[in-house]
């Protein structure tokens, strides 16, 4: 069976474009990074999507060359690599692209090169020494997290950099999930990941308000005033609560989606395509409701954590989880029935191990169905009748693990032609060693010596809408107080609604006073009842922005936190609102930034839309030692795109299942017929 | 059994009452608005809670009275009604006060006066002669549709009005629930509801865009361009959809929450009464976790709707939901398994009767168990070992019904000692008539012929803390960035958080740019971890505030809706935002407006926060015939109220019922061991 143009590669087209790559290099060292699926372009997959849309696919229809994208260091015989990224035809077993990449960039991380840290700390007796003033307790062992080296500073080298924090784990339990993150030490070692040798230890400030920015603690106790958190279950002091009875979701007749041709989803009128990468994680394709399009493609496009201490080198604390180390290879496999309820449909992922081989990485992503409360309800009260029914949505769910922190991301789709893009950021926070009884202005004391650091999630979704077909228009639009006159508001009642199309790339920002909101359109189809053009609207979440100094390194490589709404020009492979190289950039490069820059029109034409939304989080103390989720949604909905309500066909069967209880308990009436 | 201080009247204590306000007024013609709990003085209340929460509770202990409070006419010789307010103590059989409410107020209005409404319609000449002019077709019947009368304008005598909106019904179907909104007639009765008789009936403009304020049509043949449009499924010219399978939630050992003492709940460390009354429908009260107080009581104050349409008489289009006609006598009957999924525990009211006595008002609130996803989780990537468990939330909700419109409200309980209010606008939309092929700037067109007008839906959640008891302080804490600079921000990425206390009763806005959120802590009871004020915190939704020009009488009487957050000192019966009486009100009386006008001090006080949030509803095509719902939260969380995250010890078992699909599908991949 030939694959559907957006199914992701298989294991054997995986390792076929790694064999074209070997032989185009004969005799290199190559050390593979990632091979994933290079989308066609848009002018390749629009023809191929309309005929397959209008059902006038054949076995001979042309299709767009299954392309990889291959990403790799060749290393050089000084033990240097130089990075590459090729394009290879796998069918043709041809490479039709190959670029070598400048040493202004630096490849995304891989998990190898963390442990390659973990190593290179191990054996260095520089960092041995170092944790030997310490008195670490009997029992107490050091562990390395690797982070990405967030931005280069003025005076860094420009060399591949990574970083470990550096925590003590209480191995007297035995249990290897004890908790380390309650006893952090304040060191920070960087690696030059090429040489593989530890270069510097940056020892850190552990004091507290008005001590300054370099206050160090003399004790070598350093862990005695810290304090055991655990979270797994069988190291909880009073284990885990016994009152909370079971709550099933049940689907005695299967799920209402279905799959076919590996990734094709069909689910209550809706039907797309899932697609993952490495980079992006799970990604939404050809998005349609009842035959019509909507959408061309939805992901996460980038997000970044600055953290805000102002104690250097903690500026460092700076990580683009996409852009530095892929969300799709941070991935979490999601087992059956921890993750989710009811009926589940996973899909499987390919990755390159590390022999450099294709290899699967399974469930990656989930789908399933789920209720989410009432979804339209009225009742005549002259009759008493009501009609009620309830909101089914269909979840696809991908979940990241970045060394102390996750993030769930969803995309949901509703009944009523609405579409949900979620992010709940959950994990352990991030902590240093405070000196005892301190309090700081960088963060808050979540355990005794743990200061958890203020800092910002900014995430960035990319929206890339095809209403009713690819030439759209985005519109700001706000409602306004209109001042009462005779003439246009006589009663002062009136307000008015503004409408401002966006027609050059550009950006703008929530307003939430203004009820500012943003609708995709597409002027050339109008909605036969209201007249209107058809479109989708969202409300940009009023989120905080990035707060770091415009001068910052934080700052530079983030332009795309600094707006929550980015319009710009259709282009392929423009995919990442950080741009395609955010590991120790110092500057954000061929970002949404860059791209607003080119000034083009995006008044009736392919445009892409970027949303940034995010949260300034401050940890309180419930936030340890794994915090309780924290969610944000960006809701797109119809906005005359459909003729009237979508869901008003959903039906409001009864449902048997309910029980009602404790009814002997009211005793305040006795039931009468009303 | 002597019911607890909270517990809303019994029929026959309601009843006790009534006997005992006929009694005080011999030989006068009374008729009954309401009667229902008037709550004991916090004064009286806070000792007996006190000695409840400590154990100390015996048959002999003081109990503050029970009182009712007893609304209703007392009819004169003149037939003109004069309104009191009576408390009565129920088992003393004595009135303990008396009001005579001055004629500048009006009573909220009861669902029997609606009736009189369309009886008087019926029967006025006047009307008919007016529905005459309109060539209806065959089988098209007359619907008025009662309203309250909105604000009254400086050319109305103060009297007591009600006005329809009416409709054309088209009978042909047989059904009797066949949705007549989709026909509007141009025009509005106002009826003397003390004289019973029309006074006016007000013609309405039918006109689009450019035709000015009063433009209206020529045509009798005023549906002639509408069309149907049906919600009940047996009228839906294709039936319902046929491929949404079931989807049950089961909880085989039952319910985790226990129902006891007729309203107290207890549920995964929470416990709480619930309580009720036809103004304000569900109340929480005295809630606490662990032991710990958290609120006193917390409940949904007003809500207010005003129209835009700036054609007279359109700006008296302006609802008071809570204050006009009361929620509480709004509310549904909750009909088993058609609102709520799993095992639910519904709770009664009392209520007045059309005959005067009291009458059960079942299951108007529902308590269920819901799951909300994910809760925590965190992976350790060394060992590949996965803590993560569910988020389940205990909901109390109540649904309201006014006329066309429905709101789902709910008070949300989680396992993280988080607190949401939640409501739901879905029902309705109100529409106009509008001439064929127009659009207008008042509103969209959602059916041939049927202009829905624009409009706000402005609420107000009342929250009366009691953090680790009653002496609070609201702190206002913004996130501000730092300009780089080498003494505090040498790198940049410092920001600085900063908390101004609020001293005296006043309001706020939301900043949701300087990511403001308000924290209530009690400044005399510290965290023992991070040393700060135990506290818990939210974020106003910074969701558009009240558009009417500052001189209408849509604004006057709206107060509360000009700013996000009202702090003011805790007052008894101090309950409602918009203040006692909304009803044909011209502006705000005793609301938050004058409360915070008091300049009382508030902090280390016990203090009560208003939240306000709405929105601002310019309808879609797809908000027809019955909205979807749109969904607006305000979330409470504990901020340093709890030494870790107090949902920690949730289990994370495996769920056993969860089933995984379409295993075969899978064929990218063979399962390896990752």
């Amino acid at each position: 069976m030939v694959p559907h143009p957006l199914q992701i590669l298989s294991i054997d087209e995986t390792n076929r474009a790694h064999d074209v790559v070997v032989k185009a290099h004969p005799g290199a060292v190559i050390s593979f990074r990632e091979i994933f699926l290079q989308e066609p372009a848009k002018t390749d997959l629009k023809k191929f999507l309309e005929l397959e849309h209008s059902g006038r696919l054949s076995p001979t229809t042309p299709r767009p060359p299954r392309l990889a994208k291959v990403q790799y260091d060749v290393i050089g015989a000084d033990r240097i690599p130089e990075y590459h990224e090729s394009i290879v035809d796998v069918n043709r077993a041809t490479r039709v692209k190959h670029e070598v990449i400048g040493k202004q960039h630096h490849a995304a991380l891989t998990l190898k090169e963390f442990d390659t840290l973990v190593d290179v700390c191990k054996a260095s007796p520089k960092f041995q020494e170092a944790i030997a003033e310490f008195n670490l307790p009997e029992g107490f062992e050091v562990v390395v997290e690797p982070w990405p080296y967030g931005g280069l500073d003025a005076e860094d080298e420009n060399r591949r950099y990574f970083q470990g924090l550096i925590f003590a784990n209480d191995t007297r339990s035995g249990n290897p999930d004890s908790n380390f993150y309650a006893y952090p030490l304040p060191l920070i070692p960087v690696m030059d990941a090429h040489k593989q040798e530890i270069v510097r230890i940056d020892r850190l400030a552990t004091g507290g308000k008005g001590d300054g920015l370099t206050e160090k603690t003399n004790s070598p106790n350093i862990v005695e005033h810290c304090k055991t958190a655990e979270y797994v279950p069988e190291l909880l002091p009073n284990g885990t609560r016994k009152d909370l009875k079971p709550l099933n979701v049940q689907q005695p007749e299967g799920p209402s989606f279905k799959i076919t041709d590996e990734s094709l989803v069909e689910w209550q009128k809706w039907r797309f395509r899932v697609g993952f990468n490495p980079r992006e994680g799970a990604v939404i394709h050809d998005l349609h409701y009842e035959g019509r399009s909507v959408l061309y493609r939805l992901s996460i496009s980038e997000m970044t954590v600055p953290y805000a201490d102002a104690r250097p080198p903690f500026q460092r604390k700076q990580a683009f989880d996409f852009g530095d180390g892929g969300a799709g290879n941070c991935a979490n496999n999601l087992a059956l029935g921890c993750d989710c309820l009811g009926v589940i449909k996973y899909f499987d992922a390919v990755v390159i191990g590390r022999d450099g081989k294709a290899t699967p990485h399974p469930n990656v992503i989930c789908l399933h169905e789920q209720d989410n409360g009432i979804g339209w309800k009225h009742t005549n009260w002259r009759t008493g009748r009501a009609v009620v029914t309830r909101m089914r949505e269909l979840v696809v769910q991908f979940i990241i693990t970045l060394a102390n922190y996750e993030y769930i991301f969803a995309f949901k789709f509703d009944q009523a032609g609405g579409i949900v893009i979620e992010t709940r950021a959950t994990g352990i926070v991030s902590v240093v060693n405070i000196d005892a009884g301190k309090q700081s202005d960088y963060g808050n004391v979540v355990n005794p010596g743990a200061l958890a650091q203020n800092h910002q999630h900014i995430f960035c979704a990319r929206i890339d809408p095809a209403i009713d077909g690819h030439q759209n228009t985005v519109i700001q639009e706000e409602s306004h107080a209109v001042p009462m006159n005779p003439k246009t508001n006589p009663r002062g009642n009136f307000y008015e609604i503004r409408q401002t199309p966006i027609k050059t790339s550009s950006f703008a920002d929530a307003a939430p006073h203004n009820n500012r909101i943003f609708k995709i359109v597409n002027p050339n189809r109008k909605n036969r009842i209201s007249g209107k053009p058809v479109g989708y609207k969202f409300t940009p979440p009023a989120t905080q922005l990035l707060l770091a100094d415009p001068d910052s390194v934080q700052s530079k490589r983030a332009e795309f936190a600094k707006h929550h709404v980015w319009v710009t020009k259709y282009k392929d492979d423009e995919l990442y609102a950080g741009g395609r190289f955010t590991l120790q950039s110092t500057k954000e490069v061929d970002g949404v930034g860059d791209a607003v820059k080119r000034r083009e029109n995006v008044e009736n034409d392919d445009v892409v839309v970027w949303s940034v939304f995010g949260l300034t989080h401050n940890p309180r103390v419930e936030d340890w030692p794994v915090m309780p989720v924290d969610i944000f949604q960006v809701n797109l909905r119809p906005a005359d795109f459909f003729e009237a309500n979508p869901s008003i066909d959903v039906p409001s069967n009864k449902n048997l299942a309910s029980v009602e209880v404790y009814k002997e308990n009211k005793s305040c009436c006795v039931k009468g017929n009303l």
